[in-house]
């Protein structure tokens, strides 16, 4: 019997999936489980790209164009303008969601034993990505208690060597909701722009910015255009992660070259993702504001409400839909487990995403959790009241934070 | 500005998308072309397929398993069972296409550096999915003299090194249309067997076989079970290439572990084409009959007219919808671009694949192309009859075969 590859022995499984028995079995017992581990939205599709869809009428199904259909990449060109991103249909490919937009920019543009700097933490599967494309991720520490801010020049400087050739950066981030400053993107600018690097903007959050914020695209970063790479997907703007509909986009004519060879080999993106993409661009104003408020008003339920736990902090995040919270506890893994596997408040328990699974250097995140407010006011008050519970139960507990 | 990778240098621009931009300027000179060069199908989509997406009221286009939907998986073990092939729904990883179930397979199973021995000629992605994998691709030679039969076991023998590691076949195949025999997939399956090699089958052109001849997957050979990688998709059985559904399938659980976290990463395949193709299982037999009629009238019309002209030989394939017929030129890129820039006649050219493409040997299939029979009858006369007059005008004609 053959064995498998190094690749396929060492490709990560996920902290989440680990529990996702645990949580089955719970289900089994009768226990209702809060879902704060996920960034599946509970938020509608916008009801005309479903409608898209139904009347679509084409008697065959054929492959697309391997770059995406040209109607849909003239429209979503005509949405970044919008935003006030200067780019055509030419500077993109749609991708078979965000995910290969992302193993498509590793493989273009870094070569297999190049190193991408990303602060941590991030989201676990850039891990993955990297691992298939043969790329080092090299951290950088990014805490919670300076709320995730991103590290300063002199920092970044440190860990740069000869083999690198890419940052990698979320925002609004996934997992810690933080979102960039400008000051922190012109520093991101001037690091790119001295050792001449690529930029993965991973912005799939864009929409997800509070408080008056707003979102700054690294699309925008002055003479840096022909290094930063925008990662981006309709997964979570229009709340239809099914689609798998995402984009890869730059200024750079060889990246773009590049990309498309990739694409042309696994012949097209899916067409009935691309129907509903199109239609989705068409979305109306209101839409996005009934997401807003909805958002804002879990993430302030949430809040408030976490950090009224003793010996819990949650920083209050800008941007998408998570939040990276400390928990009086000696090991996020044992307790997310626990909870599934031992814990119950009147049939009731929470499944929580630990944050060492965020995290590439060993033993950090052992007291954070990752949450998703993607759950209605009403279950997060149920899904707290469990957490809190839990936590005076829990025989991990640690005193000191 | 930074370097693209080499893999983003050296992934292959196919030469079939070199010819687009010249098959575009005929058509603005009002020349009519006819496409023998694509694997696109103009059969219609089974209309329950359709119907099921239409009908299709989730209101959250949602992420499924990143396996694939247990209920689609369910089905298809089923339509494996009937055809004789014994598995079940934790075998198999539904993919994005089978594009993707080979660039799985192929990091699932191969370091990188490792060997996969293919016959060539072979479907050219082939080569970017091994590249993209770091995997380097060994072609063992069929030719037309011998309608493209598998070599002998010798001869497989002499090319075999420490770092083989698999053997990957397409059957029946693209692009010769060639359906292997049962003595034949014996010999591999002896191969495969003392080697302990993988054996990677596309069989996604199984229901495509013709003159009574019966199509043998490779998952049926004895003995070799764990060895065995299944790589499926439901675009051509169908004729819905644009939905994006494949599979791998393996009795060898570590594979389809591995395969499973390489699938978690990059988190599901499109829902709406998993509707498709769950509704696609119920096509009634006739839908088959009529397609199988269809493509067998397009074959012989095609290899009759084909032989006729002088020079030209054209093997009868077995199965799938293509063949490589071998012409009297000097040159197919060459001849293939003229057709496209200085032929016409009556307003109408052609477009064909040339062969050089499809092959891993520097100058193999220069005076062969590949042609699709994905076209109406009264399209082939017509497509024949230019290419008739077009091998009588060319000027790199060769005298000699």
């Amino acid at each position: 019997m053959p064995q498998i590859s190094e690749k396929g022995k060492s490709m990560p499984a996920s902290p989440i999936r680990k529990l996702v028995p645990y949580a089955e079995a719970a289900k089994k017992r009768g226990i209702k489980v809060y879902h704060l581990n996920i960034g599946q939205p509970d938020i509608i599709t916008p009801p005309m790209a479903l409608e898209a869809v139904k009347k679509y009428d084409a008697k065959v199904i054929e492959y697309s164009h391997s770059a995406g259909n040209e109607s849909y990449r003239i429209g979503l060109a005509k949405y970044y303008n919008n935003i006030g991103i200067d780019i055509n249909e030419n500077d993109m490919i749609i991708t078979t969601g965000g995910s290969e937009a992302i193993t498509v920019a590793m493989m273009s543009c870094l070569n297999e034993g190049d190193e991408i700097i990303i602060p941590e933490p991030f989201y676990t599967n850039y891990n993955a990505f990297a691992l298939q494309a043969g790329i080092k991720v090299v951290p950088i520490k990014t805490t919670i208690n300076n709320n995730f801010a991103l590290p300063a020049i002199a920092e970044f400087e440190k860990i740069i060597t000869p083999r690198t050739k890419a940052i990698m950066i979320c925002n609004p981030n996934n997992p810690t909701g933080y979102l960039y400053s400008a000051a922190e993107l012109e520093s991101l600018r001037q690091i790119v722009m001295k050792y001449d690097l690529y930029l993965f903007a991973d912005e799939v959050y864009r929409e997800f910015c509070y408080d008056g914020n707003t979102h700054i695209s690294c699309m925008t970063l002055k003479d840096i255009e022909q290094n930063v790479v925008l990662v981006d997907s309709v997964s979570k703007r229009y709340s239809m992660c099914g689609v798998r509909i995402g984009a890869l986009i730059s200024k750079n004519r060889d990246v773009i070259d590049a990309a498309l060879r990739f694409a042309q080999a696994r012949l097209c993106p899916p067409s009935y993702g691309q129907v509903a993409a199109e239609a989705a661009l068409e979305t109306p104003a209101g839409y996005f504001t009934d997401v807003y408020n909805e958002y804002i008003a879990r993430r302030n339920y949430m809040v408030e409400a976490l950090n009224r736990i003793e010996g819990v902090y949650c920083p209050k995040p800008k941007g998408a839909f998570y939040t990276v919270v400390k928990l009086p506890v000696d090991d996020s893994d044992k307790f997310a487990r626990w909870l599934l596997e031992e814990f119950e408040y009147e049939k009731q328990t929470v499944m929580v995403a630990p944050a060492t699974g965020f995290y590439a250097s060993e033993g950090m995140g052992k007291n954070e959790v990752r949450i998703a407010y993607v759950l209605k006011i009403e279950d997060l008050k149920n899904a707290i009241i469990c957490l809190e519970h839990a936590l005076k139960a829990y025989p991990g507990k640690t005193a000191e934070q």
